[in-house]
């Protein structure tokens, strides 16, 4: 029997008490003894809940319980986070963590005090909730160079482009459609700003680069100004507008890193995945380009993975891969990216266009023109556009 | 320092050395500390090869080294591979292996052999190759009950299907092409009868599900059979055939299990999948549906499984998951499955088949006629068929 404490009890914490009930049968089994839920340390203890015998609003009753091996954080504040995990390591328990926030912004810092104290720091669920990345990743792929790592790690804006090309909405429509339903909060600005995908972009570099990368240096645009017309016009000349996050290793050694919309050709993998959906590609000197595909949010896919984090440290004990251990290397300047543009313009604008770029492609729809340049440096694409007075009223990146 | 030896120096054995060499620095890196390559056993050593110090003919220069302490087989043949794991296990070596033929036939009595003996066995090689799927699995999902694994896990059939729709080809020509480009073997037996997707989906099921599936038991068709006009009219009717391996669990715990072509909807993922890709999706009821995607063989794919494995055991030292314990249960007969069926015949066939079947859905193409039947009990539709008189050329089971 192994005693674990969960902190904070709201929709994934609730995920993750109701997973250890639900499915205590496969859990003892594959975790070799059965996993009990002895304490819940939560601000808002409610008096009519089922599990009230085990709520607490006093630390020490899960730090201070020697009985307790793992503490199972799922609180969305950074800071308080950051406490807990502390108080947790130093206390001699293994950490197992949904925060992406936290893990981004202290990874570092956390998993040499994991390490110091023989505990173990693990957060599967924070990039991409129930799909199976992080430890395929320094698990599976271990034995490889990771060159580049590009997804869709955010439902909600995925769900509100998608919306947006099926339905011809506007972004405040699918936006709005998107928080009646649950998948976007009232304050949607961590997902529809980029931040959220920026945030698990840099855990997963850290992992796949072994190196350090700090979110605050990661290039981030989110998708509040991509119009229905952009996706009508993208669609028509075979492409998908989707929310990409994605980093690569250069020749020499340097990380280029980005979130930002980013037209994706039909028949690339990354457009069929629709709707509140993610996917992760890997590419990798000996393993080739391997995807995950999956729910990438929600309370029982996040709770899938924090519970088999724990069955991983009941099982196996302590470990920490030896991955994020080496300092940070600055990231290579955006403007060094070589690629194609999309421009939406009026069609007026053609014949400037297709005489600046020859081998560019246009389609019009509904009284606007879309362009895609052939690919370049991208700095030196955005100075032709400018100098030679095109009228855009948008601009996107194009994968290449 | 750990020193391994591998037996067997094919193709995939000469990957794993070559991993080792090359990205000896990462390997390192990951496992905290150097990967030695210390011996090669195999049949016929070379006298001008490289590595011509390692190699050896004497199977006790493995087994009977104390230095060893993780064996990594790449061998074809099951008996020797059989002997060579016993050996390896009973004198306390890890031993890592790519051959699902040996996994899928005495996985079950190697596990106890391996844990009675306090050494790891591993497999990640042995499905889909370079593609994080068995680990994951029982490692990211194993606090899920998975109620269905679905998948292409045979990369020559694949790409002979993908030919045959593209260019039109016979399944005769496209297997020619797959031979000429190493992609097939010069007996192809063993892939185009589905015998090698059946031991993979039995290695997966046994993992999936906790119980050992035994692959003599999955009721297995090949792809020889397929024809070009098949895939047209498929095609017609919004469809893929693909040679698909799947598994699920019934509400009443039965395993219904099968490897047969199968038409598949254009918008569902596994119709993406092309060429020589492999990719298997799982369901379970935490995560949802997630699905792993990449290249399903290969040395250089097989190789960073591998070494993924052996670096886990040094990394983290013996561990057998809990899986793959529990007895074998009979599968449910084919007859009980529930599922539409595809009929290429003849144009004069309509009014009979539209007859038997009001809500049927029919295509021309090349003056054939194809027929989707509406989903039913796989046996009923067989017998109506039968009895209905109706001239099939061929029937193909459809994704349901």
């Amino acid at each position: 029997m192994k005693n674990i404490a969960l902190i904070g009890y709201g929709v994934v914490g609730h995920g993750v008490a109701d997973l250890l009930s639900r499915n205590a049968d496969i859990i003892a089994k594959r975790a070799g003894e059965p996993i009990r839920l002895k304490r819940i340390l939560t601000a808002r203890p409610r008096t009519d809940d089922p599990r009230q015998e085990l709520l607490t609003l006093n630390e020490d009753d899960v730090f201070g319980d020697c009985g307790v091996s793992v503490v199972v954080e799922c609180v969305n504040d950074l800071e308080a986070a950051y406490r807990y995990c502390r108080r947790s390591l130093l206390a001699g328990k293994h950490y197992v963590t949904s925060n992406k926030n936290l893990i981004a912004t202290y990874g570092m810092e956390l998993t040499e005090l994991a390490d110091h104290n023989g505990v173990a720091l693990m957060f599967e669920a924070s990039v991409a909730a129930g799909i199976p990345v992080l430890r395929p990743l320094y698990k599976c792929l271990s034995s490889n160079h990771v060159t580049e790592v590009m997804g869709i790690v955010n439902g909600t804006t995925n769900y509100i482009l998608t919306q947006m090309k099926r339905e011809g909405r506007s972004f405040a429509d699918a936006l709005k459609r998107a928080q009646e339903l649950g998948y976007a909060e009232t304050d949607p600005s961590a997902d529809v700003l980029g931040f959220d995908a920026c945030r698990k972009l840099a855990i997963l570099l850290s992992i796949a680069f072994g190196r350090y990368v700090r979110y605050g240096d990661i290039p981030t645009e989110g998708v509040t100004t991509v119009t229905a017309s952009d996706i009508a016009l993208a669609e028509r000349l075979g492409y998908s507008i989707k929310l990409i996050a994605m980093g690569k290793l250069t020749p020499s050694d340097r990380v280029y890193a980005r979130v930002s919309p980013l037209l994706i050709p039909h028949d690339h993998l990354l457009a069929s995945v629709e709707d509140v959906f993610n996917a992760v590609s890997i590419s990798a000197d000996m393993a080739g380009d391997v995807l995950f595909y999956g729910r990438g949010a929600g309370a029982a896919p996040s709770a899938s993975s924090i519970v088999g984090d724990v069955i991983d440290i009941v099982t196996n004990g302590r470990y920490n891969d030896p991955i994020w251990r080496e300092d940070y290397r600055p990231l290579l300047p955006v403007d060094e990216n070589v690629g194609a543009l999309f421009v939406r313009t009026s069609p007026s604008e053609r014949e400037k266009l297709l005489k600046l770029f020859p081998e560019g492609t246009a389609a019009d729809e509904g009284g606007e023109l879309g362009f895609i340049t052939p690919p370049g440096p991208e700095a030196e694409l955005r100075e032709a556009l400018r100098t030679s007075g095109v009228q855009s009223d948008a601009t996107w990146r194009v994968f290449f």
